[in-house]
């Protein structure tokens, strides 16, 4: 497999240039963020992903994690080591609240950074991301004693966090969740119950897990507003944070997967001794919307999954495609290594490109964030919240699409070799398929973004954002081929969207994922024009600038036009018929 | 993992009433072919899929094929008995010559047997289909001694056949090939050299092997035209066909792959005791325009190999969709299997639909194929093999790309059960994607559709091509959205091909992939039309009718635009630039 490059220079430019460091450096809460000290964390970022967790994502793959006779979880080698090193760095509390103990960074430098833990080890990565979720529930729910005993462990990285969702029968639908909790007299609860799918669900990485779990209380009413969030340790701890008994939570096994294979993804059992010992979180039935408050940011990070094996696969690509020698240069008739080939350039390109749309797409999203938390004013937060709303499911659907379709174009690239497993080109596209399933599938995001982000504000956010488009167009030195079109048509279609789902909900189903794409295409033709437009004055490297602006070029000229082979089919989508009886296949 | 149902049903429908079985049985070769010899023989085929070779294929993937330590190599249980049954149904000859043993049958009803082995079991069926090779080969070209001793076994399926093109240093690009044949005194050669990804290339399940071998003889020229063809059997075998010692090859080791695991694919060493005994076939230099008689039929079943494992994914997901309760009825709010949701019914019906076309389109060619044989007119005869050699690098090209769209949307249809190995689904996302590599890369074959097919003849085969389009439409009771623009947009592109590739013979690299896959979609629809158009006067079902009319529909409306999105490619593609340098990504 060959060696991870961090793309410091590409997140460089995007923070700096794209999307100016000032704007989230203008925010109280990061006045003392400078360029240098963003600089200094990309740098020492990318010299961990590439030196570290880079060189055991094979060996991860290989050996992947097991459950052992005596019931615990051995990970891969090098693992616990590597999260050692994570954990000396502060990485896991990198945009955790400086006030518990977290570096306090801005999502959007915490996002970058991210993104190239997931690209040199995505099965590794699955881990701190788990955490970081747990960590902002509980930021935002924890009680004061909670946060004391819990939260500076898992900001540290002392002990990992995890998300109980996902029961057999309570997968995209949580409203079917059976869990149970019964309240004891001591003020816990007593949880029984079975969770599939639990991300580091069991290890010893850690003393200790901080399982967060979906779960109903005895009267609780039935569907989703009768779940709570309880905080079940897999060692019971002392008010002082000393480890003690082991609590009712066992891993009854873990899954045989496509990918991810270093990453246990556990069958959990709770209660199988009577009850596991759990603490609720807030209050009773609002484990959901707790759950949702989180949600933004998880679908961020698996986007970036998206983004990251993306930029992964590519390097890999272009590497053997530079080694590689098959055919003649078609200048000079000599031997040649295949990146001559217009077509192997073709594939690159589309990678390379593709890759920088989604990778800017996912940066403004971030950035949006830090706005809608940070920003004075009540009405520009909302509306930074607002558009971060409206652009995660993009995010999360289109950039993790793109890492599938990139990863298979390049094992294309490798010929033969990349059917070989040795090579490690498999192993990106293996890896990359978990990531439109899982934090919410694909289709539940497009209907979240036609639902929740258009149609319930009647696309005012939408086209907010669609102005911002068309005044950088006005303001732009640059004519991007199509990207005027694309706007116009995702206006239209809109329109559509709102006319037919007013009249027929089940419409909004059959739209959805068309137009999910569509204005992820769009949106990030836009951002891809902001970077086109920030090449002019950006510091960066003349190499660098030509190959963005190539990139740039690329993506109007051949993959926005896309946008419109979605048009068409949301266009056409009067023609599909709603099955009131069974389909017909 | 689900049952495999022969989509017999399928087949009837496009021989009987799309292509029509009087446009083979009309040939004075196949003057004694019934409709009821071809219902009993897809019957049967199927049958065999789906009794024998389906339920050995989740067990292939789990044990693959092991060398053992004594080098002879193990092929996964249930394959030996399942090859003898193969061999029992005089399965191997269905296309071969009666006068060789074979059934001689047509090509047409060859490959909707064909699809339905590699649906049922992709890294069995690649066995008989590598075999059908090199019977190819051997009829074309073999002497008469070697068409007596070694072709007739094959056709029985009592020795198998390889393929041994490519080296590690000679992939796409053959003229590399450096293994060597000295004559001997006897007649016969000395081979040496080393051979990579050779399928099948060892294996104890019949008592031998035929391995037809490229290699040069010691004063050959340079480059293709030196590289000759040999017959290098696993044993020596006496005149009269008794099996005698060990030839002087071995198998060193075996791949470890992504997917068909269940297939060996050997690195074959030939002459480490001093020369592999080889009997040249023909005359010597010859040998890559021997491969390239049997290419045809080679990439039409690999294209087949794309349908086929569409096929078996979409039944899978669908029988998933219909068991797998989650969310509610839109309609009564209960409880529902998510096939009611519309955005599942849409991932099926893009399965549904593109694995109709591809299917039609692979079906065509075949025809064509049988009629460029058959036919009594010579010039008849090579209208035929114009249009079939058109059509057939469209059906690999495409149809192995659209097998790993399908195969991953089966995989996301089944939420987080996709992605564990044990739901069989992920096996399939795998198996396919070695399809769009082997048998000539799919940009080797855009490259051989744009270069060889269309601007050889300045388009001509093409036009008569799109000149039949449009009559089907005027004589067409249907509306196909779309086609007559997509038609229309294929002409504009085909302009645009011949004008910019005459002044710089690089832009065919450029424009390769996105045309290819535009004239694929284009023709499909065509034959999607000539498909609805013929459900008025099928003796099908009702039900199958009516399913067949929705998909025809939803290619027209929602995956045919798609071809428009090509052209955009393709015009936009002057802005694309040739580079003269190294390319900067």
């Amino acid at each position: 497999m060959s060696d991870f490059t961090p793309p410091v220079s590409d997140f460089r430019f995007l923070i700096h240039d794209v999307i100016g460091l000032g704007t989230v450096a203008n925010l109280p809460a990061f006045s003392e963020i400078s360029s240098d000290l963003v600089d200094a964390i990309l740098e020492e970022a990318g010299k961990f992903a590439s030196s570290v967790l880079a060189p055991i994502n094979r060996i991860g793959d290989q050996e992947g994690a097991r459950l052992l006779e005596n019931g615990t979880v051995q990970t891969a080698t090098g693992w616990k080591e590597a999260y050692a090193q994570f954990c000396e760095g502060g990485w896991q509390g990198i945009s955790a609240p400086e006030a518990e103990g977290g570096m306090g960074l801005p999502i959007l430098l915490g996002a970058a950074v991210a993104e190239m833990w997931q690209a040199s080890n995505m099965a590794f990565a699955l881990c701190p991301m788990l955490t970081a979720g747990a960590i902002e529930a509980l930021t935002a729910h924890g009680s004061d004693d909670q946060r004391a005993l819990y939260l500076s462990r898992m900001i540290s990285g002392e002990w990992t966090g995890t998300m109980n969702l996902t029961e057999p029968q309570a997968g995209s639908d949580l409203s079917k969740v059976r869990s149970q909790a019964i309240p004891q007299d001591d003020g816990s609860y007593a949880i029984t119950g079975q969770k599939i799918f639990i991300t580091y669900g069991d290890h010893e990485m850690t003393e200790n897990i901080v399982h967060l779990v979906l779960a109903r209380t005895p009267d609780a009413p039935a569907g989703v507003k009768g779940i709570s969030l309880f905080i079940v340790p897999k060692y019971l701890v002392s008010d002082n944070g000393e480890i003690g008994a082991r609590n009712d939570v066992t891993c009854v096994s873990l899954e045989h997967k496509l990918g991810i294979h270093a990453s246990p993804t556990a069958v959990l059992s709770f209660g199988d001794q009577g009850g596991a010992t759990g603490y609720l979180v807030g209050e009773e039935g609002k484990g959901l919307a707790y759950m949702f408050t989180m949600m933004n940011n998880a679908r961020l990070a698996v986007g970036q999954q998206g983004v990251a094996i993306s930029e992964r696969a590519f390097q890999q690509a272009l590497d053997y495609a530079h080694t590689r020698k098959q055919g003649r240069d078609p200048q000079t008739g000599d031997e040649a290594p295949i990146i001559v080939h217009g077509d192997v350039q073709r594939m690159l390109m589309r990678m390379r490109s593709s890759t920088d749309a989604a990778r800017v797409l996912s940066i403004y999203a971030a950035c949006q964030l830090d706005l809608a938390h940070h920003l004075s004013d009540e009405t520009a937060r909302a509306n930074a919240q607002a558009r971060a709303d409206l652009l995660i499911p993009l995010v999360k659907g289109w950039s993790t699409d793109l890492g599938v379709d990139n990863a298979s174009l390049g094992v294309q690239v490798h010929g033969g070799m990349g059917f070989i497993e040795e090579t490690g080109a498999a192993q990106h596209l293996r890896d990359a398929r978990i990531a439109p399933i899982y934090e919410g599938t694909n289709g539940i995001q497009a209907l979240d973004f036609i639902g929740r982000k258009v149609l319930r504000d009647n696309a005012t956010t939408l086209k907010a954002l669609l102005a911002d488009i068309r005044e950088t167009m006005r303001n732009s030195a640059n004519t991007p081929v199509g990207l005027d079109h694309a706007v116009s048509q995702l206006e239209e279609t809109t329109g559509i969207v709102i006319n037919r789902c007013s009249k027929d909900d089940r419409m909004m189903q059959t739209l959805a994922t068309p137009y999910l794409r569509q204005g992820a295409l769009c949106i990030s033709g836009w951002l891809m024009l902001r970077a086109l437009d920030a090449l002019d004055t950006s510091d960066a490297s003349a190499s660098f600038k030509e190959a963005k602006r190539r990139s740039c070029h690329f993506f109007f000229g051949q993959l926005l036009p896309e946008a419109s082979f979605m048009a068409t089919q949301i266009i056409n989508s009067d023609m599909i018929e709603l099955h009131d009886t069974q389909p017909l296949f």
